[in-house]
């Protein structure tokens, strides 16, 4: 069965897509910590990131940053956080997190958006990338 | 005045030193979440890793890589979770955790070791790298 980033990939499931590439998707947290938090994932069905193969983690994480400065000149923040945990999703993920203070690094910490203000975030993120 | 990474990089502060080459360097926190909590630091005093020039920040995330993959084979663990923060050390760094659950990623959850924990892990770490 396909992970929900795949479905998310293929368009069979709606995101508020940011950026994409040959290899990766960024998609806002419907789920989010704060306010622009992102989710970078790649194209490569794999469960544990540091299985990616080198080329691929590479590809992954350079677009991760390359979402994160967006993020930092769209959102007000002090700096844009990373976590990688995978508990959850077995498809490996990046989560960018705009942050103000430490507890927003906190999954247990959570912040609830319309789809109007996702859609507004979405927007506000592209115009940096 | 030099960061407190710094001054481990240049031998001023003791650390449980893993890992070591031109770019970048790998020592256990000193106040982990988990056993075998490690941090992957860049040479280059730089605040915020997204800072960090394309090809120093690749050196990193691929020297993280490498020292995760060791992690994940010296200790018990589900999977080895990532985070970058830096409310604090004002010196770009990676946290690598060995994570058996989420509370694992919570920086309030803490584990006490021993200077010979300490030293007894980060030869277990070195034997697989």
């Amino acid at each position: 069965m396909s992970s929900i980033f795949s479905n998310i990939i293929s368009r069979k499931i709606p995101a508020y897509i940011i950026a994409e590439d040959e290899h990766n998707i960024a998609f806002l947290d419907i789920n989010p910590n704060a306010l622009g938090h992102t989710l970078c994932v790649p194209k490569t069905e794999v469960d544990k990131i540091f299985d990616l193969k080198d080329k691929d983690y590479q590809h992954l994480m350079l677009f991760s940053k390359q979402v994160a400065t967006a993020l930092e000149k769209a959102i007000d923040c002090k700096r844009v956080g990373i976590a990688v945990i995978g508990l959850e999703v077995p498809h490996a993920h990046v989560h960018l997190i705009p942050l103000h203070e430490m507890k927003e690094m906190d999954f247990q910490h959570k912040i609830v958006c319309s789809p109007e203000e996702f859609n507004q975030l979405a927007l506000q993120i592209k115009s940096y990338l």
